[in-house]
């Protein structure tokens, strides 16, 4: 059966983003040192029109990263910065091929037509809500994963609502003290720990959702 | 060159206590979950005074907690509880003849003599504040390690003084939601992850610190 995953890169004091996200640091100050893992690899590279690179224990990684799934979703931050509206021209942050490949759908409370990119990637804005968004992307991705591609405050709604079947957490060597935080507003579950993958600077872990075992906090 | 290092099991959000920290459930609501991988293990049953258990990749860790040091540090409420000062019954939380089996170094505002126990345990009580606790440990451990045990109260002090050399996390498949959170108060520090060891219901990672990258926000 086809599963709904969670992936992101985090710090090991659990913070997907730094403090004081802006267009120049998207991922807050600090945020970029959480992919230092990934940039330098042959399979990052080569989905980002580039050559060159590495290969290590990371590489599976990646490859599952941006073949695994059928379908993205992703929170409004992670495709773009809003300004009271829509900047018609802002086509995400990946240029005109992104690493998707495949549908991606935005939550937003902003409606907008859907965006469709080179290689694959069309960007659907989805104005109607977690749960919606999923169902599209469930649709779109037939037999195949979803992918909640991030943020953490996307994923910690997917998360309160018992939505997610598996976190794939990428943790990097680096504190960043304040930023936007995994697992926020989330509590008493327990975790199934399926695969911990050690790689050059950061480690892989990968978790299944178990049962609810205590009220939130 | 002997180091200072941490050890301590912490959920996957980053807890190595929950909330409602008590008497009863000194580790708070839903924390004893974190020692779920250490309970079962011969080398834990057997340094408690206890038969039979499981032999896994975790044992090494285990043995390392409790023989890898000369000296250990703790905070007071790992040590047990206060109501307006020591009750001088309360002789810790494990039993007569306790894990550590050399000096151990409480840090707590209420002065008290040294309590003396089997087994080559001596839990000192310093009142002079953490630095002060750490020369006392480093003096008692001559030239083999110091231990810093937790809560993380205790060692996120000692992160924002820039006194530990090592963290050896064992990080438990659990989300605690609320409670101790380890690197509270700690930010824009690269760490270097220099093991990673997966075992049953664990992941033990071994960070060295690193530079001060930013300031702390």
């Amino acid at each position: 059966m086809s599963k709904i995953w969670f992936t992101q890169s985090v710090s090991a004091d659990g913070y997907s983003a730094g403090p004081d996200q802006s267009e120049k640091e998207p991922l807050g100050v600090g945020g970029e040192s959480l992919h230092d893992w990934m940039v330098g690899l042959k399979a990052w590279r080569e989905a980002h029109g580039e050559e060159g690179g590495e290969v290590n224990a990371s590489t599976p990684v990646v490859e599952e990263l941006e073949t695994g799934s059928g379908a993205v979703v992703m929170g409004r931050n992670m495709f773009g910065p809003i300004r009271g509206g829509w900047d018609r021209d802002w086509r995400g942050w990946w240029g005109e091929d992104p690493p998707y490949h495949g549908p991606v759908f935005v939550l937003t409370h902003h409606p907008r037509d859907p965006v469709p990119m080179e290689g694959g990637t069309t960007f659907t804005f989805v104005t109607d809500g977690i749960e919606s968004a999923l169902k599209q992307a469930r649709a779109a991705a037939g037999d195949r994963d979803v992918a909640i591609a991030g943020g953490a405050a996307t994923v910690n709604q997917y998360l309160a609502a018992g939505l997610i079947d598996e976190l794939r957490l990428h943790v990097a060597p680096v504190v960043l003290g304040a930023g936007e935080r995994l697992f926020e507003g989330v509590s008493g579950r327990t975790l199934e720990q399926v695969a911990v993958r050690p790689a050059r600077r950061v480690t892989h872990v990968t978790y299944q959702l178990g049962e609810v075992t205590a009220p939130a906090v």
